[in-house]
């Protein structure tokens, strides 16, 4: 099922990979000097594996995609194609938004490899820099811009219909899709093999879900626009372990899950995991430690991202919508006074419908990382079960609420706020059981 | 730009060309008695062209596509994988509905030729005999058949989505959906240089058309759903022109505009279709013949083949629904309690959103037809200009209704109902000028 002539790399034949090709080897060091080169492999997500190699020119990142996902093992095959994906997604990131993506060195289609920068330290991965307390001020204007240039860029505002039909061609990712249908708009709703929870904290609320008609129906629902609506090219899996910031920079990394789909999707997804890092505030809080202002920042942050975001595609969309198939220019952008007025109005319209999807979205994404196969290091971090229970079922009870009255949920102040009340008195059973 | 290997048939060449294919030959008899077939130019068609060959054997008909669109010429270059995309297309068809799509013999890539069944008369085109006055009683439950058929069955209620994905790559049709983008939700609202309408009674309808705002939102909102949502195989271009009927069969031919689309859509044109003819009837009305009872048949039409469409898909659902990811097996078709309730409430909800949709569609086409390139004969054969400017006002106005009001007609007999007020008092001009 691997590629001919794929070859699994470990820490040692990295280094020759590495040293074999003059365009990668600049990054670390003159090949002959590579015994002194030092090689980690710090893939700490669940898929594939990451080495980061240094050497005396300076760092390098080398990802490896094995035919299977890595924490299960050969028993889950998973198709190597998503390196391709990846590559290609980077590369049109990049096109859009080079100040937040690492730039791509190279991509190997028969050793299923991307070479990339090394995001050097203090760059770490955002979720883990939640955990201990940070705040990251520059997070949401910098995600707003990522968001609003890659979406905006890839949709049928900026391209003419005919390239816009051949990028959804080529970023066709089936299996990375099926896999996020089946754990984030499935699974969590019945009670799949994979899935776990706190136990027995949790076992009412999580009963009381799986009898839930109304989520299932959302649930579904959000499934159908996730596969049907072909609007954007996504990143597919943006959450705060996909992102490597310090306190002025943010580089988006990983978009192995990237295809042409709702751009709810994306927006949903940070947010919904900022979201879940305010849950899990109180898990992490002490008397000598109290995070009440990272627990404001946190929120104030899901606002500003969303406000950054659609001011951005706003302004993207007056400056670049002519290019685009969606608002012919004849209609939306001549000099006309009916022009400015319509484009003005199918703006407004776009938004409101773009935040009803991804109060839905949010809700299916912060539902699954409580009930679900994969749950978030947020939680999962706060040792006290009887604690953390508290924090996930604040957030279950929240994410079901979006998911299924989600377009009650009008704007990101409303938002923040119920938010805010789930907090101050979710301590209850969220379901009638 | 057109194949190679590709020549233009024509009545001559045709018989040698059937001759020569003993599989296409044995429809109209031995190849060596072809100088008694008679050979018919039919393509009534704006695109293509159509020859029927008949003999002592029977008949058969045999459709041509040339490099470019028929009506306009060479200047109008237009794909010829148009032919590939409609024969796989009558395949589908056949596959899920073979008794209303006319059987495909055979589809030869390099002449650009498909043959295939010939309907014969009585056979006509539905539109012809829709104008000649007639009833075709049976034409609500077969395209209801038709269209639940073959929309529930190539959508992802019915298909797990890696095939469903496939599938969408297979039917990519974009030059074909460019001109449907073009012809339908863009150049109605401003000067195209192909737009015409019956001058001067309706200038001034046209004028306030082309100064409307939320007529230009709403057909932008439309052309990106047209566009981005995949949701199943649509005929793409299902007009009372590609029907053939008599009072007791039905054939859908002419799918060369087929691609994964909103099923809306399909659904949208044929009812648009019809409540055009409904809006012509008084333009063909004489004392001698006032043709009321087909005028009441086109809304009940209307009312039947909603109707119709809504229970055979919702049947469609309920057995084959748990092979699809949409509504996955585990949650929407278990003996549970649950599982029936969220299938139910599913349904609803789904086909809520799917006449939602279709009245904004419906309105669109019928504007089109009025401001556009493409007329319909229903109109055009009213001869007297008056008396057509009257009745296509009346088309107009209640096209412009359901594209910026759609969301406000709540039922096929709320439609209907407001199309036979359009006929009692839409003699003045519709907009504010
Ligand atoms: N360009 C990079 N620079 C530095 N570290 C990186 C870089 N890319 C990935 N990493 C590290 O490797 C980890 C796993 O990478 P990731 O691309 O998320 O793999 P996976 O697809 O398995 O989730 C990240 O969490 C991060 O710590
Ligand atoms: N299978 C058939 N049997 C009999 N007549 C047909 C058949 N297919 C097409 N025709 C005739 O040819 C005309 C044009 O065919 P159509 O497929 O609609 O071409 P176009 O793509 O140019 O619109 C139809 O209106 C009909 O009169
Ligand atoms: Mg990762
Ligand atoms: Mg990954
Ligand atoms: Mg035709
Ligand atoms: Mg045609
Ligand atoms: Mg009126």
């Amino acid at each position: 099922t691997s590629h001919p002539g794929f070859e699994a790399l470990d820490c040692d034949s990295v280094k020759s990979y590495v040293a074999a090709r003059p365009a990668l080897a600049k990054h670390v060091g003159p090949p002959d000097g590579r015994d002194s080169w030092t090689v980690e492999e710090v893939g700490d997500g669940n898929i594939n594996f990451v080495y980061i190699l240094e050497g005396p020119a300076g760092a390098l990142c080398v990802k490896q995609a094995l035919p299977f996902v890595r924490v299960v093992g050969e028993s889950w095959p998973l198709t190597q194609d998503r390196v391709r994906i990846e590559a290609e997604a980077l590369a049109a990131e990049a096109t859009h938004c080079p100040q937040h993506v690492p730039a791509l060195y190279s991509y190997d289609a028969r050793m299923c490899v991307i070479a990339m920068q090394y995001l050097a330290l203090p760059h770490i991965i955002v979720r883990k820099g939640l955990i201990e307390g940070r705040i990251y001020p520059l997070l949401a204007p910098h995600l707003a811009a990522f968001l609003a240039g890659t979406l905006f860029h890839t949709s049928l505002l900026a391209l003419p219909s005919d390239e816009f039909r051949s990028n959804i061609a080529r970023f066709t990712n089936v299996d990375m899709c099926r896999l996020t249908e089946q754990v984030i708009f499935t699974d969590p709703y019945h009670p799949a093999q994979h899935n776990w929870h706190t136990t027995p904290q949790l076992d009412g609320d999580v009963a009381a879900l799986r009898a839930d008609v109304a989520a299932r129906v959302a649930a579904s629902q959000l499934k159908a626009k996730f596969t049907q609506q072909h609007q954007a090219l996504l990143h597919g899996d943006l959450h705060t372990g996909s992102i490597m910031a310090t306190g002025s920079t943010t580089y988006v990394i990983d978009p192995e899950f990237a295809y042409y789909g709702p751009m709810a999707f994306d927006v949903a997804k940070i947010l919904a995991n900022l979201l879940l890092a305010f849950f899990s505030v109180d898990g992490h809080a002490s008397a000598a430690d109290p995070r009440s202002e990272q627990r404001r920042w946190l929120l104030a942050c899901v606002r500003e991202l969303w406000g950054g975001f659609a001011a951005r595609f706003t302004q993207l969309w007056d400056e670049h919508g002519h290019k685009g198939d969606v608002c012919a220019a004849e209609l939306f952008h001549g000099s006309s006074r009916e022009g400015t007025a319509a484009r003005q109005e199918a703006q407004g319209q776009f938004l409101a419908e773009l935040w009803r999807d991804a109060v839905g979205f949010m809700g299916a994404v912060m539902v699954r990382r409580i009930v679900g196969i994969a749950h978030v290091a947020d939680m999962e971090s706060i040792a006290d079960d009887n604690v953390r229970a508290v924090c996930e079922r604040r957030a279950l009870c929240f994410g079901r609420k979006l998911l299924v009255q989600g377009s009650g949920v009008a704007s990101a102040e409303q938002l923040t706020e119920e938010a805010e009340a789930e907090r101050a008195d979710g301590q209850q059973p969220c379901f009638p059981l």
